[in-house]
């Protein structure tokens, strides 16, 4: 005998497949976060799932630099202090906080929030090409700046991006290869990616 | 000018903050998380914040066995199918669960959900000590099996447990060393198990 709700799709099932879409986790781990949960960190629990929610509700696209916002307009974008001249395109919010951490960046950002992989099917809209070309036609702009990775996706989505905003007349310049070929920018030490952008060509 | 919203504590970093509270997420994982659920898995955001507080609501201690639950008394200590003088004591669902998978053992279990580990403040209640001295007066009772895992932290509970049974008049067993020392029980081979199993002293 057996009561139905002590087996998947149970409460805990549920759970851990949740925790399953998280990526990296896989089914060993989503049962030990499951458990260390339930056992040791109710509140824990609770808060993430309240997080969760609240950011999924919350959080949109930045309708100038597409990167994560809880307004129309982000904080960046709206900084009266940032030279307008200048745009920065990068491919996560985390590769633009390194950028923020070396200091040496004063301009604008376009966050792409991925980057072109035709193989698993990320196209030019998913990394918000059309809002960056619309993004360029700012006629205070001088100059974008590409700063996708260096690697093998990341140095197509450069050179697509470049082709696309120099046929629109906009010069357009790399990061300076200062930065490790093979590396990703987000691991890259501050003083290497303030070179890389003061020798950008 | 920056909004404050833009920033901690903001919808973003209260996600990574909760996504901190799972075992063996650090602050760079609980980043990439928060970006993959925003980005590209809503849906799933929103499915594990609602498990999390099912479960958290829905989950609690089986009163027989201390296992998780949706009931009072979990489907396990219900089943009349199974032999009521043997209970196992475990230290965790996956440890009974690796047991079950041996289809040698058709007794009842106690799941201690820890281990005596005085270093971390965890103590004879936190294992549920006092409900398993309690379990164990069942005059049906023949044989405690001891099972937590061959670990430095496995064997003390094991011999305080074997202690407090012991001087209560009750037969105590343990699994034989057939399990390698060191090695935690959910990671080994089932036939490993069923031979240390049939092998206890
Ligand atoms: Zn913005
Ligand atoms: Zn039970």
């Amino acid at each position: 005998m057996s009561l139905p709700d002590e087996h998947p799709p149970g409460l805990m099932a549920a759970l851990m497949d949740g925790l399953r879409r998280l990526p990296g986790v896989g089914a060993k781990s989503a049962q030990r976060m499951a458990y260390h949960l339930l056992q040791h960190d109710r509140e824990g629990a609770l808060q993430l799932g309240r997080a969760l929610e609240a950011a999924v509700m919350g959080m949109r696209h930045c309708e100038r630099c597409h990167t994560f916002t809880e307004a129309a307009v982000c904080s960046t974008c709206l900084d009266a202090a940032r030279d307008p001249r200048l745009l920065c395109v990068v491919e996560s919010p985390a590769d633009q906080a390194a950028l923020e951490r070396t200091g040496s960046y004063r301009g604008l950002y376009f966050v792409l929030m991925g980057k072109l992989s035709p193989l698993d099917g990320i196209g030019a809209s998913d990394i918000g090409l059309p809002l960056l070309i619309e993004r360029a036609s700012d006629p205070a702009l001088r100059e974008v700046i590409i700063a996708t990775n260096f690697t093998a996706e990341g140095e197509v989505t450069a050179h697509v991006i470049g082709e696309t905003l120099r046929s629109r007349g906009l010069r357009v310049t790399r990061l300076a290869r200062g930065v490790p070929i093979g590396s990703e920018l987000e691991y890259v030490d501050l003083g290497t990616i303030a070179h890389a952008l003061s020798d950008r060509r």
